[in-house]
């Protein structure tokens, strides 16, 4: 692949009235490095044909199979596909394109079942098409901060984790209002077996995985659906087991009025604690024992190289979402062309496999409330 | 009794080396309205006799049944006693006092356990003598300020909520070094049957249940002792149910490094949601559904009679943990006084009952805990 | 003008090594609009070309005076430039291209002196061409929200206005260390009269005048140079006067040890008072007299719709510096498409008369500081 | 004198409806060391009565100069007495108190004028009487870390300090509605020629130099009255010049709309910063160049000897405004003990000299402020 262009990248989904594909384009095109030239962004053709207008893409197409179809036929085709639609189309949409060999970054979560993800994973390791996961918050770079410190054994041996993502956009009936997005995602059919736990909780589960490099061993859950008729829960509460002893609870909600978007992480070792919170996300709190906590900054000299890999700007610039966002493309962008010239990926930012444990964290989580809040392993 | 003068008190506990003792000393007498005279403040002699030298103690003793004893013989006897001494000698103490006639106000936990509690309750309740027990985090004016928003309807019905109190002071096997707190709080002979629950999570759970209005309906709780050796547990996760529907978690630890005294509480609403923490005590934050945050600060005219009752400066005048300690006296002094003067009391403080349930959620997490975190009754 | 594809952008400057070159590609393309075609990216061809092929630019000059003539002449030449050259080229880059009849839009400051910046604006005022100032500050939501407060009045009269820029990045004498940025901003010749007063005390001046709605009519400043030897202010404390009566500070500094960005503005008036913290940017804090405080964040449906309109992301997902300066980039490239399409400009970003206003703030303020603080008017 | 007793204290002034005086009466007795026994409480008979039983005080006067005489003749007389009238009461009060070889604390300001300070101070310097003043703020044990962190050379070289006292009590025109409070603070007659700048730009002031150790050479003034009628300044804008070079601003307002009581202070030196906020006063944020921000908590056991001394509870246990005030009579009960053991004092507290400068402060800020804004030296 010459290095001298930007990618072409497609899109599924991210029609009309869409929220996710939009930030996608944003943050696939932020770098300077790709550029969206087709999509099939809707499966109404009016739709679709006027989304990609007003993107002014060069190829819209009325169905993802003739889009994986046409654009791997095409000398000039995309380099990447971008999976932006309703959670139940990931995985059909998913295999047509590795089938293409087209190299695929997806929406969490993964599919609508574990199964859906197991097959997924098979498919992936089977092939030498590339596979990312937008895994958001794992792209901030006080988040690479935090990881590169208990990587680093700053915390010492982890005893505490306290994560949450709390929210209160569903703390009304909107579903029956005609809001498209609360629509899908409180429908079981196209949401899959979680409402919270699969739309924020995977997030949390995973940002937790991520930075402390310790998998959720099992889970004891009290799942909750507040506004009544709704088919998905729409709060949980969860202690946790994490592998090598340490314990805490995760915390995701829908209902929690006044929360926009409380993603945070805290952590407790045996030498120090961390804290980062999403929507400060430019500063880490890093509190070692007996010294003063120390606020630790994005885009300041003493941080790690991967923390300063995911920053733009000099520190007191705040970054943002779409700028965590823009880092998972930029790792996946990165590989796109290394396999483009031969050389083999660097894996820096999540893929199938951590699909897979989201898919299993949503199922364990729902079985476990549905059992009367009992240990269920992961 | 006359009202021109400030009142008598005397004090069991809080000898050299105690820390509590010496702020039940300063709380009672921060509004003038008492004098602490009187003192059996250590079971060692000397220093039972130098500590009260020290407070320039006017009697001092040198057991608490020989303090009862000769100030209800005096005419110018104590008012009242304070209790400050190790958890297991509160069941004694204040039924020695209670048996002489003499006011009591004691440190929490109320007893060792469940029995011992449910003893005093009947005692307090056969008798015209009043009971008071130091729950201190209900002093605070924005605490107050928040149960006057839950009971004036400004959150709706609550949905969720979240209670954490996490320290790290015993992060460290403190105990086998010689620190005398560290000792007591560890030891189940003297501390009871909880550790970071009983010390600290008793002071979450009152707090939740002051500022809602709503009792914890069930606990299903994991506890651990993270320094080995420990007899007791050091921290705990708890998924909560509330009556009337509500659920949520309750945290405390006593191994989360770097943390102080982080005592927080949320509850989430239909109408509102609300916020506070302890290290940032003068600040309410107030979430309306769809509305801009509000932060209600203690000393400000808009707040309610309530939490005015509780502030001694204008706002801006930060109070703190001392002040709230002395609103637990300034309550229970009105009592004495007005009980002293014929006048029923008014019960501006947490009480016997409240620390039988603090007892009860004691008993209750450990029970859950040790089944293997199954939903166990309060 | 037609408006199904991307406007073609070019940039003077940015070449390797720059900083605000980068920031200028990015917020162009950022919401999908515009792409950099063109540039004459430095005057030494060897980096001019360079830069071009990492941007992946179709065409790339080694002089503007080439660009601007090669352009205008071009079929599909580009739609606007970008400026982003040090300061001392602004002017005769922007002449260059208002000449060619291509918009313009610059770094500030707008020239090196006031006759430059008079000159200028009597260009654009003769001319069709559309010129954009890129007071980013300007782009936040919450920046355009607090204006529209005072606009509606909710601030009453003001009286009081507080306003800071201070970063600590010249604290050393790094322009005798090689660094590039530090060089051309400390030498008179190339930054103008001013070094923190012109580089970040105009964009505190400018947020304070955009606000506000009010002029600054006099100031009476103190300027020094901390680090020896420097041939500019790198610190500045100012008082103001501003049109109808309301005082205040203006103070900039760039040896304020342990700063990164910190601009903050407070305006108080007869009913209420607001404050906004660049590092924070998402949160607005409104003060009316004798109420709570409200935390009006970006992304709520309760904000204006003028501050919607500078949102790309629900409440919650941060977002920074990268999109205020896109939103800067917004309001031109629509004025760009509107008179494409024979309509008037709307001109919803910073203009020449707003850098005019900044380069008498910098000769007023260098003014008054050399004759011992005084009163100047602007 | 004997120090197995508490300290007897009286009172001149904080009769009933006064502020200050019930401040001065707790912190007084805030560390069990003294209680307040006599008080000349208003210069109306009755109050004075009512006022001195509502304190249960065994002796009440109905004039200062009785009370100071009859206090010395008494072997059970008053060991030092308080001065909580308002301020033009300061001098007379001081001078009669000192005759009577009474140990004095006073209220800040020292008195009306420049010259009665300077009487003061000579007559303080040419007697054993201990003299102090409380400047609250001084109390605080993180302005003490503060002012050792400059001591220990941490912030190397002082280079910019801003500084700040605002309010909004004094928006409206309180003083015509019946507001003693604001009656006597806005009449120059009582209040002395400063109204803002009085009240609380002389705390400001007085932090500031306390804690950098160095005196503001010169000032650079704007001071206004923004409530029309009033007499006195409710507003100031400075320039500050400090001995040694450092350079900075000093603003305090009486009218800034939604603020309580923000007292801060920044110090920027060669090697670290420094920021304290009066309103989150148990954290002082210090900023080394190059590394992250540490956030020092009172309590904590990093922090030094001073700051230690000046905190009462554990870290995690919120001390406020009163504790602070305490800490100003920690000092000065300290020396009372010490100088009447025949000891020399040690004057940790601010005094008559602190006072002197206060008063300076005042009248040169004044002064600027009629000539234009023209630097006078202090």
């Amino acid at each position: 692949m010459e290095t001298q262009r930007r990618l072409r990248a497609g899109i599924v989904g991210g029609g009309r009235g869409a929220f996710i594909g939009w930030v996608h384009r944003l943050a696939a095109e932020l770098d300077g490095q790709a550029l969206l030239v087709a999509g099939a962004m809707s499966s109404r053709p009016e739709i679709a044909r006027e989304s990609a207008a007003a993107w002014f893409l060069v190829r819209a197409y009325s169905s993802y199979e003739e889009m994986a179809r046409a654009e791997s036929l095409d000398a000039n085709g995309i380099d990447f596909v971008i999976i932006a639609a309703p959670n139940h189309l990931h995985y059909p949409v998913a295999r047509a394109f590795l089938a293409a060999g087209i190299h695929v970054i997806c929406d969490k979560p993964l599919a609508l079942t574990v199964a859906e993800g197991e097959e997924l994973v098979r498919l992936v390791e089977a092939s030498p098409i590339l596979f990312a996961l937008t895994h958001t918050y794992t792209g901030y770079p006080a988040v690479r901060e935090a990881r590169e410190l208990v990587r680093g054994g700053q915390l010492g041996e982890i005893r505490k984790v306290l994560v949450e993502y709390t929210q209160d956009w569903l703390m009304q009936p909107l579903e029956r209002g005609g809001n498209k997005q609360a629509e899908w995602r409180t429908d079981p059919a196209r949401a899959g077996l979680g409402g919270a736990v699969g739309d924020i909780g995977t997030h949390a589960a995973n940002l937790l995985e991520f930075v402390t490099g310790v998998r959720i061993e099992a889970v004891c859950a009290d799942l909750t659906s507040f506004v009544s008729g709704r088919g998905l829960d729409d709060d949980a509460s969860m202690l946790l087991r994490l592998e090598g002893g340490a314990k805490g609870t995760l915390v995701c909600s829908q209902i929690a009025c006044g929360e926009e978007n409380r993603l945070s992480l805290r952590v407790y070792g045996t030498r120090a604690g961390l804290e980062w919170h999403q929507q400060k996300p430019n500063t880490l709190t890093f509190k070692p024992a007996g010294k003063p906590w120390e606020l630790r900054r994005t885009g300041q000299g003493y941080l790690s190289a991967h923390a300063h890999a995911a920053t733009r700007t000099p520190a007191g610039h705040p970054e943002g979402y779409l700028e965590a966002f823009a880092n998972i493309y930029r790792g996946f962008i990165e590989d796109v062309r290394r396999v483009g010239q031969g050389q083999s990926p660097l894996g820096n930012y999540p893929g199938v496999k951590d699909g897979l444990r989201g898919l299993r964290f949503i199922a364990q989580s729902v079985a476990s409330s549905r059992a009367g809040s009992v240990w269920m392993q992961l």
